[in-house]
């Protein structure tokens, strides 16, 4: 919630106009709840400014988020904002036109794959707003290189804004990131020995 | 993002169909960003289970969050999920039909206004999703009562989710909500002089 005044004018050589409009990296990491809604909540101010919206899911799971999917592939379908473009890893990347019985590919390889097809994205100026949502597990298991990740992320062109969401993001990604943000859990109902429920966490 | 088995079975006299449906009352507090946007990630999921949502709004600003509330407008009039009703204080609550020549509330007057309204909609069981968006200054400023606002959560009848926003939330919110993740800044672009953007703080 910035109040529009900043405590430091940087001595880069830009204008604020350009400094303004800076397309920016930024990471929701730590252990509490939030991380992947407030970027879903960011993609609503994306899909507001009429921005091509890209969000590519890399952990799998049957239930999780398909309130967030199902309002956002409703709202690209209004034609009254961007467009929302969903990519599920638990469901084959939609790209990938691969005969199944060639055998499954791993989870590392199917994640490197989501990695590649996002370079690619970038490359092209696919879209204004990226979700790589849960892709810091990737970078913290090693299953992406941290530092390739960062000099694509920093050479891209034009005005891409990327979130990364997920524990564990590593401390290089953050330390060339925008803007971090650390959930924290002061207290889950999982304490309490509730269990998760509709609408609530999926 | 909870694995489904919780650490403790409470000794509750609950069915697990009982506690998992428990309605709840979540506090998204701390000086870090995502406060109010994880908070409208929520609300896409109670969306997406036909519930009705009620949004908030009582810190008054020109620009911020006219995106999540086009979206979450544009959203309930798809009529493929619940219905979204948005109450802003800045543009006077929208239920209080009073003549504007009779001399203009005051901010203090306008947040009690909306609390007691919240107070009305929560007996009536108006809405299945709440969101008090910045709700928790109007009681860290002594203009809500805290002991009352949690006596009121704690009576609400039915099924009605809470969820409250807000840096300096109370000690005893806390203690009585369910859920409380804290949102904590570990970098901001506004550190860097940067100031905020179209698209991205609104």
């Amino acid at each position: 919630m910035p109040q529009g005044q900043p405590d430091v004018v940087p001595n880069d050589g830009l204008t604020t106009r350009q400094r303004r409009n800076r397309p920016l990296v930024m990471v929701h990491t730590g252990v509490g709840k939030g991380k992947s809604t407030a970027a879903f909540g960011m993609a609503l101010r994306a899909w507001n400014q009429g921005w091509p919206v890209g969000v590519f899911q890399f952990v799998k799971s049957a239930k999780w988020k398909v309130g967030e999917e199902n309002a956002l592939k409703a709202l690209g379908a209004t034609g009254e904002g961007g467009t929302v473009d969903w990519h599920k890893m638990g469901e084959g990347w939609s790209w990938i036109q691969r005969d199944p019985k060639e055998g499954e590919q791993s989870h590392e390889d199917k994640g490197r794959e989501g990695w590649e097809h996002i370079k690619r994205c970038l490359a092209e100026e696919r879209y204004r707003f990226y979700v790589l949502d849960e892709f810091a597990y990737l970078l913290h298991w090693g299953w992406v290189d941290t530092e390739e990740v960062i000099r694509v992320l920093r050479d891209r062109p034009g005005q891409q804004h990327v979130v990364i969401t997920g524990r564990n993001a590593p401390a290089e990604l953050c330390e060339f990131a925008d803007l971090v943000t650390d959930m924290s859990k002061v207290k889950h109902p999982m304490d309490a020995g509730q269990k998760g429920q509709r609408g609530i966490e999926w």
